[in-house]
């Protein structure tokens, strides 16, 4: 279980990053939205930057590029020359270069499944050599080539709910749901078989963490007032944001999931449905220092 | 009366959706704004997002779409291609087809009576086939030809406050605030004709739902405060966001008008004028907490 | 002195207005904004609308539309279609004919002095048949040919500060800040000499309120932090929203320049200096509850 | 060491204007803002109108006004007309004489470091005569022609962090971090070498404020959370405010990185990390009134 018990194993990391002035708390690469789904966007940067993170850049189509700026001072973003409305292909090479010298990055919320799109993604996910939060769209475009999916040049972080790991695995949701272990337990060995690095999160009640060759999690926060758009948005910015720190991989999955829906659960305990996404990502800075705390 | 007595109706569903981690909160669609009046589409669509429904999204003169993307990150928006700056006919059957596999719709917050608009809102109003909350402009649109109103796919919620509801009925205003439920009840006699479901909310002081078949509710919740506007944009998102959830119709239109009023007393109890239709939005977490807690 | 005993004069109105539900709250008509300066008419607008007003327009330069609608979901605005960045005079007809049914206008905050604008001012100035605030650069504009102030339709409201007195008065500073009171009794004396209604508002330490006939009121409000940006284009939207809710004009003049003061005191028990002009707006709807409860 | 002992220093200045009513709190020009860097402008802006100065005007490359005008309504700006995208050369003359009347001016955050903007940048920092906050790639600009760095018109205040002070003086950052008192004491004594007026703030955990024939001043205050974006910004923001509000250069240096960082610590009891920048500037006015207080 995915509990308090977990959190020791991320705080000495982000501990001793703290209780030191001189820390360089990373620069993360966010590539995220599309026409109509900025939001997503803003609230994955949003959870990034609530989470402790240095610097966040958000690369984005250029004829987007005013609604981040005037949604998101903290945040730099990069319009993208090519991209108009939505990242296309053109623009892959510029997105990788950008990425040189950033300690992670997130792709996914927003972007749409646009084929130009798809190519975009496709090129980033194979050959970004650092660890790559993988989120909605995202997921949705490599599932059109799961063969695929096993070549990547750094770690993978796949954050599907039980929609988008039915079109991964090829599994029903309704077969995801019931054998929820399972299917999180099959995407990973499936993805994993030519040594390559996945983690796998099953989002849902009981969010799932797996990874091969370390103990499969079940986290135990989180509430129904999550189930609104805009939350997992929020989970990519921090896991991202974790793993900029410097927190090993699984252990930012596994810490990021938890925070993000105990984040959640303080907002639960005053009303029960209709907190925002983007207040749960503002939540999760009292969250991170109650978690810290308990832990001394 | 609508009191609390009647929550009773509206919270087994709310609260079994709530209390397991399952529940699809539904998809609602809103089409609303135009220039100089997308604030009304984007106090409807916070009406619905802090009405705990699982998704809005919001269809939108294209040319209006970066000012909704900025002020609303937990919606989707869908800018509709041909129309400018307000809706326009040539857009209506892209609108009918977006609203596949939504499970409620709103129309009219801000949307004015263009006559392009209007042969717009007149053609989703007719086909659309599942439940829509029928908001300002769209009613003054429908008044114009009010024989054609019982014509409508599915189940239509009615909202208006004493003027619009004057130009649906040909009665001034002065003599429906004197007959407040005979105006009511007429308006839901003439629109129900046909065997048509249509259900009437008259806005004012002592708001009125009433639908063949069903008791008269006269609200107990509301305050003078609420005489400003954007009020009734964020009733339309509320009770569109109800009608997702599963409420059964005339339910959601009750709870959403008691709700609503319940979540300004909320704010009224603190300022007497000047709280602001986006902080009724809100209020409405807690208010929505506070009832379904009474009942348990 | 105009202190708590004058807001009695206010508050029979408003009282009456809010303790019934079938208040028309009246509608407002704000003039302002240019290039740089949208924030004036923000704020001008934001004042009037926690005021407890009903409606609030905002008419405004079009290429700055979406400035205005991002940042205002409560007012509405109106593009006007022939001034692009600031107003010109070819719109002037077209705000005449907005300003129908209204029950007062605001003009001025955020405007400039173009020569173009300066024709727009002037025509509303002199034709507008309603009670007008006339602040900022309205009242420089003005300043070019005071001879023709006294030439207005309807009642005037000028908000002038001690360099906007100086132009309009042709003394200097010194002199006025030496002699306010002389200054204010001038500025009435010389601007209502033909029979025209103008009440004179000389803002500063002990912003001074007079009328012909009228006792001349020192206000007890207010203090030192408000010597920053935006402070008085809040001021011009609370009187207007007073004047549209039916106040009397001078106790509209005055009842507003005591609120606004008032509610600065309010964030100045907390804070010094740093405070906002739209935490002003913000601190009225509270400001006015407690003044109301005060006097029953 | 820089405490609450030196605030003395600084509070006479601040109390005396802030006593009167009369007090001319100063407009503060900032140069500042580029295509995906505007939110450095927007909180070096906020940071100015926290600290309690007057007004505020934001020079900006037009392209990008929107942006600034619907985050900041308080502030001014002045949209640039030959400046696009980022700042030119071509703009220069037009910034030089819009400072005039102004008591102090910001150059650098978000500007980037295109030819155009260095030489820009290098104009107004030769010739502007009031006292200028020289920060972020305004620093990296001068950093090209260090030879140049003397000759300035007035004053002028750098605040590098040791990145940028390593370009400046042609250290490694190694280097100054671990000879920081000696690095700041170089860089004062090359900047200042012909009469000109050079303050140096280093920034880091400890930030050193020097100045030639002054005491040089290590900061007590301030925190890990403070390693995020937009810190920086917000204190330049600050330091030009106290500048135009009458403080003597040292002391306004001095006094804004030590009001920057408690402001930052009033945010730190709550919470550790994931505080923001703009949160950091909303502080500063209770911390400033605490600061005041106590010296009473």
């Amino acid at each position: 279980l995915l509990d308090q018990g977990l959190i020791e194993h991320l705080t000495p990391v982000l501990r001793r990053k703290h209780s030191s002035h001189k820390g360089d708390h990373g620069h993360l690469l966010i590539a995220a939205g599309s026409t109509g789904k900025t939001g997503a966007a803003i609230l994955s940067a949003r959870g990034a930057l609530r989470s402790g993170g240095g610097l966040v850049s958000l690369l984005i189509p250029h004829a987007l590029n005013s609604i981040m700026e005037s949604s998101l001072w903290e945040a730099m973003t990069i319009p993208l020359p090519k991209s108009d409305y939505m990242f296309t292909a053109a623009d892959a090479d510029t997105a990788l270069k950008l990425a040189e010298g950033k300690q992670a990055a997130v792709i996914g919320p927003g972007i749409g499944t646009d084929t130009e799109t798809a190519d975009f993604t496709r090129k980033l996910y194979h050959k970004l050599p650092i660890p790559l939060v993988v989120d909605a769209d995202a997921l949705n475009i490599l599932a059109l080539n799961p063969k695929d999916i096993q070549k990547a040049e750094g770690l993978r972080i796949f954050t599907p709910h039980p929609g988008e790991l039915s079109r991964l695995l090829g599994w029903s949701t309704t077969e995801i749901q019931e054998n929820r272990l399972e299917a999180a337990r099959q995407a990973c060995a499936r993805f994993n078989s030519s040594g390559s690095k996945h983690i796998i999160i099953l989002k849902g009640a009981g969010t799932i963490v797996c990874q091969p060759g370390r103990r499969l999690m079940i986290n135990t926060s989180g509430n129904p007032g999550m189930a609104t758009g805009g939350m997992g948005d929020v989970l990519s910015g921090i896991i991202g944001s974790l793993l900029c720190q410097g927190c090993e991989p699984f252990e930012a999955a596994a810490a990021g999931v938890y925070l993000h829906g105990a984040a959640a659960d303080s907002l639960y305990r005053n009303v029960r449905v209709g907190y925002t996404a983007s207040e749960v990502a503002d939540a999760v800075p009292a969250t991170l220092k109650t978690l810290l705390a308990r832990d001394d």
